[in-house]
Order: structure tokens, then C-alpha cells, then sequence
């Protein structure tokens, strides 16, 4: 599988690319970013996910997050998928901010047309890490994942079902019980049909309490955001966890909105808990 | 003045704010940012200017060089104005990335059409210092200046023409010889007449040669850039500060391009060295 380089910039004494593949699960091209920190001109560094939200590309988090410094300092690599495919023209793909491009809730459709191409939680499990492995210089045994809003969706649920190959978990803002809010209700109905048995895998509280996780959770929120009350919701993440006996650390932060400033300013905090599993 | 908020987000506890403004000199509203550090709360803080490159806004530096982490450590605020006047139409205005709106080039024009509202010298150190002292809690006795490019230009041409309002100058990748580069040339032909020597106000070698000036420069300088040898030529400032006896630091990064990711790998240090000028 080709990988080509879109650009490639030196940051924080490592290198921060964007690249483009050919994706034959998602049927189009797909872009994403990898920062490669100092580190790995020596040798095979361990590598953080992150999945980013409802809008963005891979881009959002690559220029505004300010993460470079924090994975430069960590000896970590950081890797940002798109959200969605690209480039498809579904009945209603491209109409709402929420559903269909830029909006692929990293799961694997199971509704038509969406079942053709939308298959996000697979792409970031399988198809994307083959490409990167292959390129860089990076230890797949030691990764860890993060992400935003959707994006902490996607790390919560995709973490805790594959706890083999990500060590650790964290989140920003994330919606963590779909189907209990409108984003999500609205993203399972769309991709995954009318059985909400079928929703329960892609819902970290369900989860939760269908599987369990023994390992500690870190969820970073802001109680200015916009979103807490209808469509994030940490408490019922807290309700689950609190059941399960699933270690929880949520931080409340008073003023802190849902936008990459809150991220910058806790993005490191969050990159260091991360290596402190990644090297243990 | 009236200022209007257009966003304010909490920000490694400081809060990073844009607004909009009726500029008079310039003939149009006209956008800036301000990062105030968490110290504004407790009182007046000291001001780190920076300005912004060809085609910039306020929001590439705002959103992209995560300086407020340091400017929150450093206990400075941060201002970014746009750089251009926005909204009129004089023929050709928006033909060039390097002529026109987004282009300013820090000068007050006398060529006409350009006369009428490109005096973007003087709304950085006289119109918008008075709308931002007016509204923010920033002690004005204390002020430096730094900026990217054009904006280094900008930062070099201003602070060493008013070292009583300056205390502290930096650039990132400046253009530092207008004059002799055809960036500068365009613009000053474009904006000041084919009288070149009206042009030497506004070159930062020039002002050396003919003021001098007696407090260090920092100069940051990828030696990957794209236009390190055509535009930059930082070895012009070199010789112009030897001849002067201006003691000059010139940090070359091997590696490093014009982006806002060398910015960002070095910001941290501009800011910590403007902190300990402005707080001496």
C-alpha cells in the first residue's frame, strides 16, 4: 500500500507529516498526519492515536492542538486519521454537519448505502495501521488512543474493545453514550439501521456495562461547553463506570469550552499519562 | 472606540479573545486577537505585539503557534492584529498574495490609491494600542514586539523606530532588507512612490545604517525556508548590525522551513526572552 507525502515539516526537532493512501476499505483516497518526535531517528517509538470530531479533518488537531512539543518531550508518536470518507456521493452524504462526511462515528456501517464505504472503525483498527507501520518507524505493541467529542467516542469504544492493542485510553469532551443522545442516535439509526442491539458495540457506556475494562479511563471536559448537557453527558460515562468498577478520572474544568484551546491546554497533560503506560 | 467581542475562550487559564473594531485611519472594521495570561486578573500585565505575514489574518498566529501556553507562564499578554486594511477595493488589491489586502507590509502608503487607508504603521502604534489600552488590563509602559516575515519586517521597522514604546525586539523569518528583495521592492514601489528614499524608514538594514540601535535583536531563521535566499536574507541584518556595532543573535535551524510549525518550536523561547525585558 503506497503512502505519499503531502508535506512534510520539521516541528519540535521531529517531523510532522501529512500523507495520502488509497484506501480499499473506505473506496477513496484518505489523508492523515503522523508526527514523528526526535526519538525516532534511533529507533522504534510508541505511538498515540488520536480521532478528531464532527467537521474536522486530520487537520484540526495537526495545527492547532499544539501536541508536537508534548510527543517531542514523550519520545511518542502521534497519528491523526480523517473522520469519514471521502469523496462518495450518498443521497444526504454532504447535508448535515453531523452524519456523512466528516462525520463517520468511527464504526462500520451496516446500512445501505452507508455499509458500502463507511467503515471507520475498521479502517483505524486495520487498514490505516498496516499503511503506517509499514512506512514508519514505530512499535505497534505499545499504543495508546485519544480523541475529541466524535473523535472521543471513537477512542473510548474502539479502546476498550481492543484493550490487546491499546494500552490506554483517554478523551476530551467525548460523547461517551450515543444512544442515549441526538448526535448519536441520529449517526446509529443512519449507519447501523433500526436494531438497537446491534448500537450497543459502539457505545462506551453499554459497554461498559455489557463488557467491562479494567484499566483506568482519563476523560478531560469542559463545564462551559456547549454540548455537556445534551449530547455529552459525562455523568452517565461516571454512572457506568461507578457500576462496573471501571476506574474513572473525569476533570471538570470551570470555563473551558468544547474548542482546540481547551485541548491545547490539557493536551499535554493527557500525552504524558499516555507515556507513562506506553513505557511501563 | 467600541471593541466587539467576536469569541472568547478559555485558554491555559488565560483567555483568548477576538474582537472587532471601527478603524478609522484605515477606513473599515477591522479584527485582532489578545491573549490576556491568567495574571490579568490580578492586575496590569505586559504586552508582547506580534504581526503576521503575507496573506496572514490575526488567527494564523492566534490558532496555530500555541504561544499562550507560554505567554501564560510569562504572565504577558498577547496581541495580534490583521494585516491589512479589509474591505475596500483599489484596483488590483486582491490580485497578489504579496501586494494589496493581506499585505500591508506595516507602512502608511503615500502612493495613491494606496494613501487613502493602507497606514497600517500607524494603526499598529498609535489606533489600535489606544482601542486595546482602553479595554484590557495591560500596563502600556511595558511593550516588545515580534512577528513572521512580513511581520518580522514589521517588528524590526517598528521597534527600532520607537525603542521608547518597545522595549524588546523579535522576528521569525524576517525580511529584513526590503529594499533590496523583490518582496519589499514591489510593495514599496506600490505603496511609497519610485522616491527611495522615502523607502528607508520602513527597511530595517537601512534604519541600522542610519539610526543605529542599542539594544539586542533575536532573530530566528529556518535554513530550510523557501525564501531564505531570495526575501529573508538574514545576512544582509547581519552585516548592517556589525557595521553599527548592534549587538544581533541570529538562531539558524538547520532543518526548519517558513511554517507555523518553526514558529511554534520556538515561540517559547522569543516569549520567555521578551518576559525578561519587560519584566526587568
Amino acid at each position: 500500500m503506497t503512502v505519499e507525502t503531502i508535506s512534510e515539516n520539521l516541528c519540535f526537532g521531529g517531523v510532522q507529516g501529512v500523507y495520502r493512501h488509497s484506501s480499499a476499505l473506505l473506496g477513496c483516497d484518505m489523508t492523515f498526519s503522523v508526527y514523528l518526535p526526535p526519538a525516532a531517528a534511533a529507533g522504534s517509538v510508541p505511538v498515540l492515536w488520536w480521532l478528531s470530531g464532527l467537521t474536522c479533518t486530520q487537520e484540526n488537531f495537526t495545527t492547532k492542538a499544539g501536541a508536537q512539543r508534548y510527543a517531542a518531550e514523550c519520545g511518542i508518536a502521534v497519528i491523526c486519521p480523517d473522520t469519514s470518507p471521502r469523496g462518495s456521493d450518498h443521497p444526504g452524504e454532504h447535508e448535515s454537519y453531523d452524519f456523512g462526511s466528516g462525520a463517520g462515528f468511527y464504526l462500520d456501517a451496516t446500512a445501505a448505502p452507508w455499509s458500502a464505504n463507511y467503515r471507520m472503525y475498521s479502517y483505524v483498527t486495520a487498514e490505516l495501521p498496516e499503511a503506517v507501520y509499514a512506512r514508519f518507524p514505530m512499535d505497534r505493541s505499545r499504543q495508546s488512543i485519544s480523541g475529541h467529542s466524535m473523535g472521543g467516542h471513537g477512542a473510548l469504544t474502539i479502546g476498550m474493545r481492543n484493550p490487546e492493542t491499546y494500552r490506554s485510553v483517554s478523551a476530551f469532551s467525548p460523547i461517551v453514550a450515543p444512544m442515549q443522545v441526538p448526535w448519536g442516535r441520529k449517526a446509529f439509526a443512519g449507519y447501523l439501521g433500526t436494531d438497537e442491539t446491534a448500537w450497543r458495540r459502539y457505545d462506551a457506556c453499554a459497554l461498559i456495562a455489557d463488557d467491562g475494562y479494567d484499566r483506568p479511563l482519563l476523560v478531560e471536559q469542559g463545564l462551559a461547553d456547549n454540548f455537556l448537557t445534551e449530547q455529552l453527558r459525562p455523568e452517565l460515562l461516571e454512572a457506568a463506570c461507578k457500576s462496573a468498577g471501571v476506574p474513572l478520572t473525569i476533570n471538570r474544568r470551570a470555563g473551558y469550552d468544547h474548542s482546540y484551546y481547551f485541548i491545547a491546554s490539557f493536551i499535554g497533560e493527557h500525552i504524558v499519562w499516555h507515556a507513562e503506560r506506553l513505557k511501563s
